[in-house]
């Protein structure tokens, strides 16, 4: 499915945009967010808890949530992160909504799924600041854990393939449907106004969905930023490069999604565009060579905030209490 | 009410808890947590958004919710909090579960309720570390927050009395009935174990009730901390005589309900007893001159577990998006 729309994507961006009318039809290169199918309700029930714990951080302070936040479109809606002992992380932390439909994780795609994602910012000296020992030998020292382990695993072996397996799976369950573009999609043509639908057209026949298709509008490939004119970066992030080697991926990133684009700001991945206008403006100009008119801006701005949709609706998990033999965080060492 | 239980606790110190025995009486000097009255549920469900914002801090990273978790007894479960630029608080943070029953907030009671509490870690530089003013243009420049205010409040000036209001109000709400003690209290004799029963008549007869009594066990007077044996702090908290000037008040704090007292850990002002048998054994060694056998004490304890009720229960909120003109948040400033 993600390579049939990138085949699409690259036959639209090779010219056969201009045959395409704005209305939807069976050839659209993006499609609705389908909900999500939970099979292990249990697992994802566990991951929920392991998702929203900060004792998986050395402070206690830090949990998934906290960066990737469920109540603010899945993000922190900071420039760069906060990380243990108040670190300045090096880059925008992605939305977690929708994340399951990338082809990788992290901007520079290093992790090939959510799985291999959830493991890492426990272990960076710069996240959470853990270790994955660490964090299983507390995860082991609460009874009610051990507990929920045993019941979806079958064993009350706590372990950290079992830890990403739980939070991945609560992760696939992050998936945002219903929103007023795809309602339009399926066919209610009074789901969009005509300025948003016509913000539409102008992202397809701009180009922009080139690389912003998919069910995400976006997480489907790993693209340079500043194609025709260069991006001038402040960031130290490399992208891409720094899990090729090759230097001719520098600045090369991960696509991200445009879903709930309206609640993720800012920005790309150094977070400099405070705003949905700016975004669109430099993404014009340096993915497209095209300057937007102020008219043509706000027109896609106003189609990228039809792509909200349902936010993730589940009661604020109970997380079970420390023993007496739970090592105790530790903020300040 | 809290005076008559107050009223009770002083006479039961004062030598007539031979008297009791140790099965539910009218007389009790405890009773069981009612369930919240709702009269404004859009001004709940406005101040419990509010409590979830980390955009009231400064760095937008802090929210209430962030010191009072409500994923873990309303509490850190750190000795003290982590604060603005990760400083190191000067105090453990209290849980905001069955606050609204205390005679006083904070520690040191210096904020008469919750209203006037709920707008101190805001302003603290050491906490939230934004000011009021700060705090009211972020809310002010986000139009579904002004829509709420407006329908909440009948006008869409947004003020710091309106938000602690809104705050005050969701907090109100956490109060946690159904434990296994008030079911027993209420005449279920099955609620509980013999052991978690003769642990509560041992926690009345040994004096612990003339302090903790009342719905919330706790919260209704200021006591010295170390009665009978000096207490020996490592933390600068110097309690009541921080607002009343006097010497005498020292180290007096705000006796701490035990209401989900197996929920928040470390305990004391400081965070230095990491688990319920220490605090037992501390308490009865420093208020009551009383050193209790490890039976005992794992009896007190037992009955202390049984006081964990009904925990919030909510769907987590959903933050309206900031606007274009919305101050963006200064974590490295």
């Amino acid at each position: 499915m993600k390579l049939s729309h990138l085949a699409l994507a690259t036959a639209f961006a090779c010219g056969s945009l201009s045959s395409l009318g704005w209305a939807a039809k069976p050839t659209e290169p993006v499609s609705p967010i389908q909900p999500a199918k939970v099979t292990n309700p249990k697992l994802v029930e566990l991951g929920k808890k392991l998702y929203f714990d900060p004792r998986l951080s050395k402070s206690g302070f830090i949990s998934c949530n906290s960066c990737h936040n469920l109540s603010m479109g899945g993000t922190d809606n900071l420039k760069t992160s906060i990380g243990h002992n108040w670190q300045k992380g090096p880059i925008n932390a992605p939305t977690v909504l929708n994340s399951s439909l990338a082809l990788a994780q992290f901007w520079d795609g290093r992790a090939k799924d959510l799985k291999a994602q959830a493991g890492g910012p426990i272990a960076n000296p710069g996240e959470m600041a853990f270790t994955h020992e660490l964090a299983v030998d507390v995860l082991k020292s609460i009874p009610q854990y051990v507990t929920e382990f045993k019941t979806v695993f079958g064993s009350d072996e706590v372990s950290i393939g079992k830890v990403t397996d739980a939070i991945a799976a609560f992760e696939e369950t992050l998936v945002t449907p219903n929103s007023r573009f795809d309602k339009w999609l399926k066919g209610d043509k009074k789901a969009i106004t005509a300025r948003e639908a016509a913000g539409y057209a102008l992202f397809k026949n701009s180009g922009c969905v080139a690389c912003h298709n998919g069910p995400a509008f976006g997480g489907t490939s790993f693209q340079k930023m500043g194609v025709v004119e260069a991006y001038k970066a402040t960031s130290p992030a490399e992208g891409r490069s720094a899990v090729t080697g090759k230097d001719a991926d520098r600045l090369n990133f991960k696509v991200p999604t445009l879903r709930n684009v309206e609640l993720t700001y800012p920005y790309f991945h150094d977070g400099e565009a405070a705003t949905l206008e700016q975004a669109v403006d430099t993404m014009g100009r340096l993915q497209l060579g095209k300057q937007f008119t102020a008219d043509e801006n706000a027109s896609i701005v106003a189609f990228l905030k039809t792509l909200t949709g349902d936010q993730p609706a589940f009661k604020l998990p109970q997380l079970p209490p420390s023993s007496n033999t739970t090592p105790r965080p530790k903020p300040f060492e």
